[in-house]
């Protein structure tokens, strides 16, 4: 039994407190955003794939000396199933997320699935400043170091990336005409739809799979997020519902009495170095936030291993009438669910602030670009301004069906509505080529 | 009479040899790159549009601090004939080239002339880093001055700032649903055309005027252009054509000899300070090269002061009897009516290196990403280095056909045959929407 390092910082940072609803947190990063790329491991590694690297330009809009700097960028290949540039078969393209592409290649279960009936070449692309694609000489503190060093960390510089690298990667194969598929979830499954719109020349089609691409401005409720998870859990039971809304005042209230804290740490296993009030809170809600987007039927170990249904798990613990009317008890049995389901945890360190899985990169994106709603503040502290418009300025969102209509073609947006996501996803056909598939009683999906 | 002040210069930068040709030099410039701001100034110049400015970002693609830097932009607007937003009234936007934008909006008289018809407002965006569009506090000394300072000078960048002032400037017109139509020609019609491909979410058509988006790699052939001149003259009569074909060699073998210079300053009326065999091959090159691009029907004063069909005149000079076999007094009286049609020019300064029309700029566009056809070196000089596979990689080109029939929509290509740059433009239908008008007879047209 050890204590249990938790990454929490992040949740904080980005959340956004609303008293009156449930959820009370607004969390501001994309599900994919806390990967375990350490967390599997497959048996035939050896034979998935094999490792190569190209050499990436840095910055690709613009011309200063800098901009000429070059990087490493990961990508795997696998060509058992590849038919050859004789007979124009395909190149399935994974488009990396924030996070080691091993760990995504490991897990996507579907593109090799598929891989032979349609004898696609099979590539995973590794996300600029994620896993071993580290610029800077790879030297991950150098390019993580500030806002100079992780300013070329940005969803176009990324796009133009998988641009470059797939332009050469034909080239080289002598496969200049065969046709490209890009593949991606979540905040990938986003990158693959604008690769689509953006580089039609490039990929002929996209599958994006819980890819929230109208979370932005005011395309979507900046309620939606939460309303959804709340409905996962009311969709439950109410008092499942009710317990956890009432929770957030109880708990204020007792952390601001002398001896409150002492109790909150008690009550949660929380380690004797650190303990708040609005940690804790974050804490509570991160568990239920995260636990909303991997709420699948079968026990699982991607964020944090965990039982099939685990949704219905912790309202199970609330609802468990031993607790009684004890708030606390019920709270700490159902977040353990997400937190230490495998119980080897003796207690919770608030201050670990290790970064094991490149959150501080995804930290970044989430505060210049990719803040999925309105209501966080432009300026998150000094060193770091978001651009509020960007996004939907540089790949449209507003209207979006009028647009893809007449422009887009080629893609299937799949969305699970049990994901908090859903909400900012395409839920419904717009052209002939433009699908969407909606899996009712489904949740995120990062293509396994 | 005064010595003519040449900006000479940036012919031979971009120049590429190739003796056995007619059209011996390769432009690597776009036509538009030599404009004269100052030459016209229309008497109603206050009631065209108003002046105004725009805060636009310095780096739309990266977060590092310098990226969040400002500068002022200039568009001008007229809404005289705007219907405005309540009946959704279009907005035509002229996308800015290389150049001043007063002049273009000043030659502009077809968008002018539809406006009414279509109660349009009438936008003119200035490019970055030209006119008064300069970054580093409007100092072009400053913007100016090396590749870091110039490096934000890309086409990327620029598409992104038309973007980025569009969407601004329909919401603070409270005309979110008004559509959006961009107009350009040459380098401006290149981007206009892109613009529509890679922002159709802000503007639903484009009418891309002279315009050789296929003029990069090897989509089109490297001597289309010369070709297209070479045609041009020989057009008019063969021995115009057969004349200046053997004249460069002519020139070189007398540059060579201990008393060539001499001759050939006193033939080509060059002043006294410098005198170069190969310089003057530029210099009369860019002539030819100039007035094909500009054989307007009508006197014009465009590049320069030129009569109505100057290639006409050019080999009418050069055909004249009177100047028997004196190849030199044939080609001086030819190349005079591109460079002193208006006769009050004395001798010609061949040392001059101002830079009254932003040409910096363009050669810096034309060094890194812009050259037209291959086999320009990839390093021009040690601080300028040029990403030769970038422009298609980004906007697409091979295989255009198939991809735009599929993708794209809303796009008129214009273009005349004459033009040397034609060859690198779309002349075919691609689709229902995507429409090419060719004239056989016309050059190029920026949208008069």
């Amino acid at each position: 039994m050890a204590p249990r390092m938790l990454p929490l910082f992040y949740s904080l940072l980005f959340l956004q407190y609303s008293p009156s609803s449930f959820a009370k947190f607004q969390p501001r990063y994309f599900p994919s955003s806390i990967i375990h790329p350490e967390s599997r491991s497959l048996p035939n590694n050896n034979k998935l794939y094999k490792t190569k690297y190209f050499t990436q330009i840095l910055d690709h809009f613009n011309y200063n000396p800098e901009s000429y700097q070059t990087f490493q960028q990961r990508y795997l290949i696998n060509d058992t199933f590849w038919g050859g540039p004789r007979i124009n078969a395909p190149i399935f393209v994974y488009i990396g997320n924030e996070g080691n592409i091993e760990w995504f290649a490991q897990n996507t279960g579907f593109m090799y699935d598929i891989a032979p009936e349609f004898k696609a070449l099979l590539v995973f692309i590794e996300h600029r400043y994620y896993g071993k694609s580290i610029p800077y000489g790879g030297d991950k503190k150098k390019a993580y170091k500030d806002s100079k060093s992780l300013g070329y960390l940005s969803s176009t510089q990324a796009l133009a990336d998988y641009a470059t690298l797939i332009v050469d990667l034909k080239n080289n194969l002598t496969a200049k005409d065969a046709p490209v598929i890009v593949f991606g979830g979540s905040y990938g499954g986003m990158l693959a739809a604008w690769f689509r719109l953006k580089y039609p020349h490039v990929a002929i089609g996209a599958l994006a799979s819980s890819s929230p691409i109208l979370q932005f401005e005011n395309i979507t409720s900046q309620y939606s997020f939460n309303n959804i998870i709340t409905q996962d859990f009311r969709s439950e039971s109410e008092n499942c519902y009710k317990v956890i809304k009432g929770s957030w005042e109880e708990i204020k209230e007792i952390a601001s009495t002398s001896r409150g804290l002492g109790l909150l740490r008690k009550s949660f296993h929380i380690c004797k170095n650190y303990i708040s009030g609005r940690y804790l809170e974050g804490w509570i809600s991160t568990a239920f936030v995260y636990t909303a987007m991997t709420d699948y039927p079968t026990p699982s170990n991607f964020l944090a291993p965990m039982p099939a249904y685990p949704i219905k798990q912790m309202c199970k613990a609330i609802d468990n009438p031993k607790f009684g009317n004890d708030t606390f008890a019920k709270l700490y049995h159902a977040v353990n669910i997400y937190y230490n389901y495998t119980g080897d945890v003796s207690c919770f360190n608030f201050l670990d602030d290790s970064d094991p899985h490149d959150l501080g990169g995804w930290q970044w994106q989430a505060c210049t670009e990719m803040k999925a709603t309105r209501g966080m503040p432009n300026t998150v502290n000094k060193h770091i301004r978001s651009r509020p418009t960007w996004i939907t300025t540089e790949f449209g969102g507003h209207d979006i069906t009028r647009v893809l209509k007449r422009f887009g073609s080629n893609i299937i947006f799949f969305n699970g509505l049990r994901d908090p996501w859903s909400g900012g996803g395409v839920l419904k056909n717009i052209s002939e080529s433009i699908i969407a598939i909606v899996e009712k009683e489904g949740t995120e999906n990062i293509l396994f």
